[in-house]
């Protein structure tokens, strides 16, 4: 039977998206959001939603650049705070002793410690609701080489990424492999 | 050492987001899609891309209207199916044995076995290269009972999405607790 638990935003899983930017001065900074997703296949896009009362949308606006930095377990404790304090008051990487690196392709830092990286440049802002959409073409990712899988790509299990679930606002990591797409449903 | 891996669709987590929609006839129809998320708090709005040439993207854009629905790890076949076929050519119900339920709040079909479901109403389409996607309001979520906690929301323990690995394409469930949000990070 199901129940109605009316309009909210409930989805599982809610990824943990860290979000680089430089300020007017060229401060880094960083703020943690789940609201976001890969958006397109062709240009390789990511979209994350900002408030406009953030420090990093203003910095975003400014730059048209951004890097989403996905925390492994590890560092957890380090993106959690990255949502709970404002750029405008704090230097979170001063507070958490990270390292910001200025990106390759973008104008935005990305986060030295966190194992996968991506650089984006902003390709539309769309405004919806309360939140301003920043749709993200990907123009790099970079992962540390302990994460990389034979075939060359991040290997899940050794980059351990966060769940974040809304409404019990809990952090949950990733468990067993379930099976391989676009087959496990093969008739 | 980080390794530049190009411009790619990278990201840990993502969603398995089964998208339903009813077609010109009114048949139901079901696709699986992973580029997706919330993107806004109030109103509450959840994305997802199609591609032009699948048949989900002709109904809702007819209808203007879909559901998102999280398969549990035991669906996970059937909703790795929705992604491998097109209703153009096959009745996904009939084939699964799945059950359509009538949307109460929009016009759109939700999967009656799956654990949680979300209505949505379009808000506004975006075109974002190869995808369109499609910002929904959400204007219900229902969960059944069993995976609901003891605060009246879903417990994603019980609910047990799976995560989907880009490139790598797999799937993985949910792992153990981290740790609370806005908490564990506090100095």
């Amino acid at each position: 039977m199901k129940k109605s638990l009316g309009a909210r935003t409930l989805l599982y899983p809610t990824p943990v998206l860290v979000v680089g930017s430089y300020d007017k001065e060229g401060r880094a900074n960083v703020m943690t959001a789940s609201w976001g997703g890969i958006c397109c296949s062709s240009p390789p896009c990511i979209a994350v939603s900002l408030r406009k009362v953030t420090f990093s949308y203003g910095n975003v606006m400014e730059r048209q650049a951004f890097t989403i930095n996905i925390p492994s377990e590890e560092y957890l404790r380090q993106a959690d705070y990255f949502g709970t304090v404002s750029g405008k008051n704090e230097d979170k990487f001063a507070a958490t002793g990270l390292t910001p690196v200025k990106g390759d392709f973008v104008d935005a830092p990305y986060v030295k410690e966190f194992p996968l990286v991506i650089e984006c440049k902003v390709l539309k802002t769309v405004e919806i609701g309360i939140h301003t959409q920043f749709v993200g073409e990907i123009m790099d990712v970079k992962a540390d080489e302990a994460v990389i899988d034979a075939a060359g790509m991040p290997d899940i299990e050794k980059l351990r990424p966060a769940i974040f679930t809304p409404e019990s606002r809990s952090y949950y990591g990733v468990g067993k492999h379930l099976g391989k797409a676009f087959s496990i449903g093969k008739r």
